[in-house]
């Protein structure tokens, strides 16, 4: 029997970090999670997040990421590295100059986890912020030869999808949606779990290798148009539709301050130019997660919207 | 640079086992412990305990031992592994079980960490409960040639040391005190961190394999009579000395019920039969600790009663 790869999981206890933790521990990877200080917290959700990591028999350790003495300690006990970490472009850094050190890295995955913004056509803020996060690590990652897969996972179901991308709803509207540019770009959801099933599959698969794995299974990959339109047969009640046309959308974000012009950028580019789907995958630069895994039995978001009617 | 080995505390909360934990975290090796579920207790101080582990680098996991799998797996990660469960005789064999199957580890520390019961004179009950959980393993670990080491540590100072050995009593008498048998046989009390320190010096020690270790250093072994003379000059005060003579000690076994007849036998072994020192340390059987580390600066008995003035 073939030893599994030993994974360790920084910023695990974000939505897509617990998902990657929880299906690496469910596949018998020894699994490895740093938690940020204080490593046990007072927050009772994020202790019962804890408890469920350490029932699936995680190794739970503290790790601060700017105390590289002991990121290269546990780094040093695995054989991939997934960083799932939200404030981007310093900690990975951080986290590349560890895996440089401890010299024994396999396979690192850095924190992605959402479009491909290497195939963007982003306008600045988004532009320069991807820059930061994506291009310039990937560059680092190549020049050191550094074993790497990027993973493109998208969307997370969790996120807006259930509000149909109305920011701050609390609930999927039954009246009226408001829909950047014409509704018809293709952008992709997936739910978390699945996420991390194919992340686990993809972090030591040879054809995966200094590569980009796209999550971008057919049946998830649907315009915001399909979405509503999906919603609106499942409660039997058509939408009243408001377009915003994409110069107004620049002007927003021309007007707006920082970060809401970072956000609306980042909209423009997803929602508005489709950067999610507007490519087709070079096959030597990148895989599609249901097509190399065909077994895997994705959830489907016309599903998910299901528990909402 | 070596690497260092990997450990593995089973029992990690208790008295020895956090000290283990801890000295073994401190010098540098890395450093995994399996907390008993639930792993994050309510119990402020055990959750200030674990989140202290943590600080050190710990690797913190959650281990039924009654869950065979899981144990086997967290084995697997490790070169040793030191028991401290305080339920010694099925927990013990569960470990052995599974270090068998794991078949990776080049050495385990059985929980013993008490007397070296080997060579005690005690009567029943003591004598048969030492079989199940010494004599009975020790044979087993010969027979399946796992490499191991036996620590005796003798007392903990945090036992009775500080109460004068007085049951029950929450701070040294300043007027009276009850002591077995002549109050003569040596006994041996040691500080829980230095137990720590020498059981991790220990754990990889080629000196040490298939051996007791015996933490016997000359300042700390010394009659209940010598403890409470200590006490005396430090109060500047005589003390009522009550002695209970063999007699009466094994009258008190026969007629008490279990478990108060058992701990009475181990008490008449220990305090009266004086079985933690009544032997000379076979070479080819055991080495001494103090001796074979002459570097670490051990904390006396006698400072450790200051305190409490």
């Amino acid at each position: 029997m073939a030893e599994k790869s030993k994974v360790l999981v920084i910023g695990a206890t974000g939505l897509v970090g617990r998902s990657v933790v929880e299906a690496s521990a469910k596949s018998g990877h020894p699994t490895f999670a740093i938690v940020a200080p204080p490593s046990i917290s007072s927050d009772p959700a994020k202790t019962r997040l804890l408890e469920g990591f350490m029932r699936l028999g995680v190794f739970l350790v503290q790790g601060d990421i700017n105390v590289p003495h002991t990121l290269v300690n546990v780094i040093r006990q695995v054989d991939v590295v997934i960083s799932t970490v939200d404030t981007p472009a310093e900690d990975q850094y951080q986290i590349v100059a560890a895996i440089m050190t401890a010299g024994n890295i396999k396979r690192f995955l850095p924190s992605v986890f959402g479009s491909d913004v290497g195939c963007a056509r982003a306008v600045e803020p988004a532009r320069t912020f991807y820059a930061s996060y994506y291009t310039d690590i990937h560059r680092l990652l190549k020049e050191e030869g550094i074993p790497y897969t990027y993973v493109s996972c998208n969307f997370l179901a969790g996120w807006q999808h259930w509000t149909l991308v109305q920011p701050g709803a609390t609930a999927p509207s039954k009246d009226r949606v408001v829909i950047l540019g014409d509704g018809n770009a293709k952008v992709v959801f997936n739910r978390e779990d699945d996420i991390g099933t194919y992340t686990i599959k993809a972090m030591d698969d040879p054809r995966t290798l200094n590569k980009v794995l796209y999550i971008r299974p057919p049946a998830n990959t649907y315009s915001l148009n399909d979405i509503v339109s999906s919603w609106e047969r499942k409660i039997g009640k058509a939408l009243e539709r408001v377009y915003i046309p994409e110069e107004q959308v620049l002007k927003k974000i021309r007007d707006a301050k920082s970060p809401d012009d970072l956000v609306w950028a980042i909209s423009h580019s997803i929602f508005v130019k489709g950067d999610q789907t507007n490519f087709k995958i070079e096959p030597s630069l990148g895989v599609e997660a249901s097509e190399l895994y065909p077994d895997v039995k994705y959830s489907t978001m016309d599903e998910h919207l299901n528990q909402f009617v």
